[in-house]
């Protein structure tokens, strides 16, 4: 899907002052990581490694894996179009919800597809299946899949692999990680994004977990050098210093988005589904995400993501990822604001 | 192909001195698009548009094409798998010596394959083939495919699709672009490196220009953000500059690389094809490319493309791309000491 993501926010021009519409950490990039890549710049005049070698040892020694467990990809986009294209024409399932990317990827293989709810598909027939799409914790909605269940479903499906993309366990207290567990289960591939808690969306950087057989079949269809200089650069910065980003206050963060939860849901006409990640969904009653999101930016400057395009959810759906709380204060006066209080209208 | 390209002075650790081994520009980026690409890492913290909007737009106003016309790429890499994956399951031939990712892309995609050398490609039954693939200056060995012949077979075989690979374009005086004729020609589909001239391929940019209809077609198969928003800013950069880097002395690299073939001929044991480019083939006799390689790098510090993996050469084929002229008497004089003058051999 090229367009409908959010943090669409170039199409503004300068226009929002609050985005609340990508789920990438609001805080500024840290000093020591910004000057690194201004003086990474020099590099850019060679091309970088084609498989970004250097960066994909120092993920598998940081967890402790086998040579070959990784790839290094294109934003965890990439991830997603490269496992579609290992499965090409096989069958699919998504939890829904969901990034439109599974889906889009899936279609452009070829792959037969069905979907489920994310709070179902776990107990569903997946032995019917070659590939389940999870998202852990799930993005728009922060639904959670516990560990000890997709263990069970990689013993009790042998035959089906299960993508667990965990672009957003950082963003939650309530998500273990399944990486430990691809040595053992030659089913399991995990999906994670570089970007999201170094606020470094636009340099593209995810990467792939699995067994070395699986990373082997997926690097026949990898293209070289999709991984540019400066996002290499950057990820061997992040796993030399150990992941920490001293300017990321999950605690923080996670207090003020169950705060936000709370002062949304008391509005009359919004519904919030509550949940413990630094994004969630609110359901609007008496106006639509499309008419709200276009009211947000053109009185307030504020962006927010409308959900309406995430498959399975109605056109009342809206998705917040929790800024700083004088941000948070923005929105939540520009909601309360914007709506009438007895139709759930836009005033 | 993951492995065996030039430009591979990743591997070697601070070992090369001098690399002729990636045809990119030799100079140093300019000072003002340095601080410009510096000054724009604070925008990385927002995604990058999905399609690289602005610069798609920028880069049709620059050829005068209507709205529609192009699609930015990660590096001209991109563009060819997305051109092969349009095209699947259909026939294509490449001329040959070429770059190997047309061929990848293509087998990738499921193409039936056949090659023709460059010099007889455009002389084939061409009616045979959905597509053909030329690099105009072609890498690695310069040759030219004069625009007048290029236009023959478009009107010739309009069933026929002809990708027209312009990456070199501004390494040589001698070639005129197709740009011009996409509007005219629905079988004609361009590419271009924007990361040769400005010797940014560590960035990844490329672009397609085709007919709206096949840019329409394309887009159907492109995922998002592939593009990351630093090369988008130097694309931009690029673009509202007029594509002109004053760094960039093609006449003195072009001269540079005449004297160059020129001397290097004269080296007993090394034959070089001489042509207009500042990239061109030698052929060595009486030692392969492969043990020439290795000696120039552990004895010199130099770092030369082993040219024994294009399809159609021998393992004697070197590559060489033009240098600065105190690195280029470097390689002549590693050439001339390590080769023996009765023999051909490495001394």
């Amino acid at each position: 899907m090229l367009d409908g993501h959010g943090d669409n926010i170039h199409q503004y021009h300068g226009r929002i002052k609050a985005n609340f519409s990508s789920n990438v950490w609001y805080g500024a990039m840290p000093d020591a990581f910004y000057q690194h890549l201004q003086d990474q710049i020099t590099n850019t005049t060679n091309y970088p490694s084609p498989t970004a070698e250097s960066l994909t040892v120092l993920i598998e020694q940081y967890y402790n894996l086998e040579l070959g467990s990784c790839i290094v990809t294109n934003g965890a986009t990439e991830a997603f179009y490269l496992i579609a294209h290992l499965f090409q024409g096989k069958s699919s399932i998504i939890g829904i919800p969901s990034f439109a990317e599974y889906e889009d990827a899936c279609s452009l293989h070829g792959h037969s597809l069905e979907f489920e709810a994310t709070k179902n598909v776990l107990d569903s027939a997946l032995d019917k299946f070659d590939l389940v799409w999870l998202c852990n914790p799930n993005n728009p909605d922060g639904h959670i899949y516990p560990v000890a269940d997709i263990l069970l479903v990689l013993n009790r499906f042998p035959s089906t692999t299960f993508v667990v993309d965990e672009a957003y366990i950082e963003f939650t207290h309530d998500v273990d990680s399944v990486i430990p567990y691809v040595q053992e289960y030659p089913n399991l591939i995990v999906v994670r994004s570089m970007t999201k808690k170094y606020s470094i969306p636009g340099l593209r950087l995810g990467y792939i977990i699995a067994s070395p057989q699986i990373i082997a079949s997926l690097l026949r269809y990898k293209m070289p050098w999709s991984v540019n200089a400066l996002a290499i650069a950057a990820g061997e910065y992040v796993f030399q210093n150990n992941r920490v980003n001293p300017s990321f206050y999950i605690k923080d963060a996670l207090f003020n988005s169950a705060q936000l939860q709370g002062s949304i849901d008391k509005i009359p006409g919004i519904a919030v589904h509550k949940n413990n990640c630094t994004f969630f969904l609110i359901e609007l009653s008496g106006t639509t995400s499309a008419e709200m999101q276009i009211r947000l930016i053109e009185k307030y400057g504020i962006l927010v993501r409308d959900a309406s395009n995430f498959r399975g959810l109605s056109p009342y759906f809206i998705r917040i990822a929790v800024q700083s709380q004088s941000d948070n204060a923005l929105l939540l006066n520009a909601l309360a604001e914007c709506i009438n209080a007895a139709s759930g209208r836009l005033c």
